[in-house]
Order: C-alpha cells, then sequence, then structure tokens
C-alpha cells in the first residue's frame, strides 16, 4: 500500500501506529472476542478505554481538578449553541471576537440565545488577519469571552491567548493539543475531534466546574454540562469506537513528549513550509498575515487562479490530497495536523519548486 | 479467536462480514492509501459511502418523496428533546405513551418544551405491560403521538402501530429494521444506531417532509431538523466512519432479504428463545406479557435472585456475553439483534437447559 499525503483540513490525517492497532484489534478487543464497538458502553472493556481517554487528555491538557474532560456529540456546531445556552444568562453579555468563518457561526448562534457584544471583526480583512486581543474593550462582567484559536480557513491563529476578567472560552477545534497551552487562562475550550484527536463524532469539551452550574435546569437534559459531568459523559451512550480512536491519539501524543513536544515538531514543518513561500520570490503568497500564520493550517496563492487549479491536479496526482482552499476564499490550504508528517512537508515543498520552475 | 456469544442491550452485536469489511479497509479504503476516517466529508470517497447509507436505508424501510433519511448526533436521548423542540409548538398538546423507562425519559423532555397528554402509563406494571394501542384517547388537533415500539429494559414491543389522527413519532432505537413495517403511519422515526444499525454515535432520523418546516427558526441551527435536511446531513462534519459501518450493515440487510427477510429469521430466534421458558415447567419466567413479547429483548426470571447471579456468571464463563437485566429491574436479559446469529440461541437454549438441571 501506498500511503498519501493526506492535507485534508478535517476529518484529517491520523497517525498510522494508531490505524494499524485498530485494524488489528478491530475484530477482538483484548481477547474479548468483540470488537470494542461492540462492547457495552457499561462493562469494564469500553470503562478501561473510556477512563485512560480521560485520564490521557488530562495529562496533555494539565486538567487539575477544578476543570473537567467531557466527550460529547455533535461537534464544534452544537457547542456554538450549548455554550451560550449554558453560559449566558438572562439580561447578561456575552463578548466575541469575529475572526473569520467558524467565529462568525459561533456568533450567530449565540444570537440566538441573548446578548452579544463583538468586540473587533476582521473577518473580512485580507490578508486575512486577527486583532490585537490585549487591546480589546471587553465588557466588564460579561458572562464570557469567545475566541477562535485557530481560523482553519483563513489559515490564522491566536498567538498568545488574552487574560480575561470574564471566563474565555475558546473553539480549538483545529489547534487543540498541536502547542502547548495555560489551561488556567480558560473557563471552558472545546474542539471537534476530526483534526487533532480521533475521527468525527467526538467533541472534547473541558469546562472549570464552577462554570457547571451555570445552566437553568429547564435546559433540555442532553445540552446542560452538567448532565454529563455528574456522569463522567456516561449519561447516555457514548461514541464508543470515536473515543477508543481519541485514546489511542492521546497514547500516541503522550509519547511524543505531550504538547509540547508535538509543537516543537509542529513549528519544524510549519517553518518549512513557510520558508518555500517566503524563498519564491513572490510567485507563492502566504494569505494570512505573517505575525498569525496558522502552524495547523497554511493558505495561500499562486499567481492566478489558473495555476492555482493547475497546482492543485498535479499535487493530487502525486497523492498529495486535499490541498485546494475552502470554496469561500479559494487558493490552496495544506492542513498539517499533528499526524502529518515532516515527509508529507518535503514531498509537497519539493513540488512547490518543480511546479514553480515550470510554471513561474 | 473465538468468537462471543454477544447479548448486549446496545452496543451490541455486528455482523462478522460487516466487521471483517471494515477491518481489511481500515488503514487503505479502496486503494485511496487513507482510512475512511481519514478522507474529507465533502470528498468523493465518503461521498459515495454516505450517498449508499442514505440509499439502502431508504430502500430498507420503505422510503418515499415525501420522507428525508438524516443521519445526526446524540442518540435516542437528544432526540427526546429534539422532537419536541421543532414539533410542539406553543399552545399545542402531544400525546406520549409511557411504556417503560424509555418512554418515560422521552416524556420528561417533552415537559420541558410544552404540553403533555400522556394517554397511558404502564410502566410500573409487572408482568411488564403496555397498552391496547387501539383503544386510547387520542387528543384532537395533538402535535404529534409518540410511542416507543420497544422497550429495551422491559422486554415488551409494540406488535401493531395505531392509525393516529396526529402524526405518530416512534423512538425504534431497539428494533429499527428486525421487522417489517409501513412508514406511511408514521410522522417521524428515530433510533440510534447501536443496536441494529452500526456503532454508537449515529441517530437516524426518518421524518415526513411536511414537518420540517415546524420548528421555530429561533431554535438553535443544529437542532432544527431543517438544518440537516437541506444539507443531506452534511451541515457539519458528520461521524463518518459510524455512517460507514452503517452503510455496511446495510449492505448485508439487504443481502438478507430486507426488513422482511431478517423479521423471519428474528421470530424463529425469539420463538426458540421463549420456548425454552415456556417449556421449563415455570423454571424460567418471561418478565413481560406474553402477547407483547420482544422479538428483540428478551426478559425473564429464575426462582430467585442468587439463582440468576449463578446463571449469569456461568453464562459468562461460557463466553455468553451481556445476559445481566438492566440494573433497575434485575433479571437476566437477552438482546438479540439481527447480528446475533442462531448458532447464539442455540448456545444459550441448551446453557439453559443444563443449568436447570443441575439447579433446579
Amino acid at each position: 500500500m501506498s500511503r498519501a499525503f493526506n492535507f485534508n483540513a478535517g476529518p484529517a490525517a491520523l497517525p498510522l501506529e494508531v490505524l494499524e492497532i485498530a485494524q488489528k484489534e478491530l475484530i477482538d478487543f483484548n481477547g474479548t472476542g468483540m470488537s470494542i464497538m461492540e462492547h457495552s458502553h457499561r462493562g469494564k472493556a469500553y470503562d478501561a478505554v473510556h477512563a485512560e481517554a480521560v485520564a490521557n487528555i488530562g495529562k496533555l491538557l494539565g486538567v487539575t481538578d477544578d476543570y473537567q474532560v467531557l466527550f460529547l456529540q455533535g461537534g464544534a456546531s452544537l457547542q456554538f449553541a450549548q455554550v451560550p445556552l449554558n453560559l449566558l444568562g438572562e439580561g447578561q453579555t456575552a463578548d466575541y471576537v469575529n475572526t473569520g468563518a467558524w467565529a462568525s457561526k459561533a456568533i450567530k448562534e449565540a444570537q440566538k440565545v441573548g446578548k452579544v457584544n463583538i468586540l473587533a471583526d476582521t473577518s473580512k480583512e485580507i490578508p486575512t488577519n486577527m486583532p490585537d486581543f490585549d487591546a480589546l474593550a471587553y465588557t466588564p462582567g460579561a458572562a464570557y469571552v469567545h475566541v477562535t484559536s485557530n481560523e482553519t480557513i483563513a489559515g490564522t491563529q491566536i498567538q498568545k491567548f488574552p487574560n480575561t476578567a470574564s471566563p474565555l472560552v475558546c473553539d480549538m477545534s483545529s489547534d487543540i493539543l498541536s502547542r502547548a497551552f495555560d489551561l488556567k487562562q480558560f473557563g471552558l475550550i472545546y474542539a471537534g475531534a476530526q483534526k487533532n484527536l480521533g475521527p468525527s463524532g467526538v467533541t472534547l469539551v473541558v469546562i472549570r466546574k464552577d462554570l457547571l452550574e451555570r445552566a437553568p435546569t429547564t435546559l433540555p437534559t442532553m445540552l446542560q454540562y452538567r448532565t454529563q459531568a455528574k456522569e463522567n459523559s456516561l449519561y447516555n451512550t457514548p461514541p464508543t469506537f470515536g473515543i477508543y480512536i481519541l485514546m489511542l491519539v492521546s497514547r500516541w501524543l503522550l509519547a511524543k513528549g505531550g504538547a509540547a513536544g508535538i509543537e516543537k515538531i509542529n513549528r519544524a514543518k510549519a517553518d518549512k513550509l513557510y520558508a518555500a513561500f517566503d524563498n519564491s520570490g513572490g510567485y507563492y503568497r502566504g494569505s494570512a498575515v505573517k505575525h498569525l500564520r496558522s502552524i495547523m493550517n497554511v493558505t495561500w496563492r499562486l499567481p492566478s487562479e489558473e495555476l492555482e487549479e493547475k497546482f492543485i491536479k498535479e499535487a493530487t496526482a502525486l497523492k498529495m490530497i486535499g490541498l485546494k482552499g475552502h470554496r469561500s476564499v479559494g487558493g490552496c490550504r495544506a492542513s498539517i495536523y499533528n499526524a502529518v508528517g515532516m515527509d508529507a512537508i518535503d514531498a509537497l515543498t519539493s513540488f512547490m519548486k518543480d511546479f514553480q520552475a515550470k510554471n513561474g
């Protein structure tokens, strides 16, 4: 088998080692004569998987006793609503920063629930941009402040999280566990698993425990964070196979040296790819403002749309998959999540040179 | 490998043939050099899987143009809320029938949303029971009527669905596609996948299209059925691996002759197991009223709790897994979903005879 270079934005590349274990165990998990998919979510075999997933994510994110790890369903898209439904009380205001497509979606859902103050809007700027988070006029007494750590489509990433008086809530879907950060700065973080953590269908939420009790009990039981917090994410049947893969990925991440270890690798990958733009004499132009460049989603343009189309087509033929920019912005994008290796970066930068030589 | 006899209530047994295909393809799906988990939900490879899943479920359930198949997340537990949030307008009443633990949960969530009329309550009856659905006093002009086709814990099953003037909504989590039925009788059916359709983390909803537009647009976008209906369940990233397994299960079901074909097999399995009670001289006593016995979840008692414990322990040692009744009711339960073969029934009934001979 020849493995593709997978630059998909999500669902995305998974570590080959993880897939190999999953394949080996798929029909017979740990000699039980059953697939992990066939085990009861209340039985011993799955229980150990679930507990290890919670513990490993705790270790990787530096989760302390005042926080809780939850595995939910519905993706970040459901969190866009669940966050305000739980945290935005009547008469309160939530601060949001609009940095792009994903922040915009979060804002739209919050506006259905309560009062939203948009602190800054850089969502339409080109080159893609973010505001200076330390210079924003945060609302005194805001229910929370919502930011998007990494804009998958724009290719921008918050470089330094602000210290906010109100609980900081962050959509980390596209850069969770790609770099070290201090969880203490946050009230709640959430992330769809399908970029850095596992397959689609699992949503990671880490919530500071004092925030668990904010939701009105009139809210549907499944939408209250306290429901799954009380039951360790086992109030109802969780997506057991997805959590199993996430657990294997968490093991793989621990072996890489955790968040700090993988960050070093990720920065080296991103540096090499961005250098390929910067050394191309302007042939490849990064789409994001330089100091906000994402180490996860690298976005760029070629001299024309025709060349971009040709570039993507030829790269695809060389098994470099997923290089087309999001349909809303065009251009090229390489998502280089944790499981994308340096071999993929080397293949891509080498192709970039060849392509420029032939089409420059 | 010796495969266990899997009587789990859910997540539950999957067809071995399905697991074998999934294992073979896990790292390299159709020669793409990537796992199906790593494919974009907007790419060609997954697109074909998704389309086949929708088409096959359509064939199996007799879905016509006036209905739509949706793949959602959050399990039946989220549907308990999503149904009233979408269908129960202000000032309207929804009729519910309380037949046990699952119906009770559905009722609790509906009561948070609007006015609920409980048509009948058999949830506390022993032997476990259901009302005569044709004799209920349905509310004229009710927003909908909600029933639970199969009570997993009680081991009872609706034998004949009522013809209701208001749209009939049914939680079919534990008997979906185990028997033939006429979809035309229903406004909406829903089912967590983890019993008869695939792994946990996918929820099947089939909705009559005229009901799609009932929800207030102020509802969170992800909770409106119309959102996923418009986007063929691709508004956000769906649980792609779960839908892939569901697609493989749907192929397997079609090869078995569809709902009618699998029903014949299921009835033969259930008949054999119930006969083992009825021919035991009262040693094994079925927990459900005879004419409502479920062909999916078979529940029974032994002469004492001590014997039940011994029975379950010895059966487990013989690799018959999951025979303990739900903790809320005790006793024994064998969940004999579509993927549980006659070999499992034979092993169990043979063990029942031996056990009675030694402990009778």
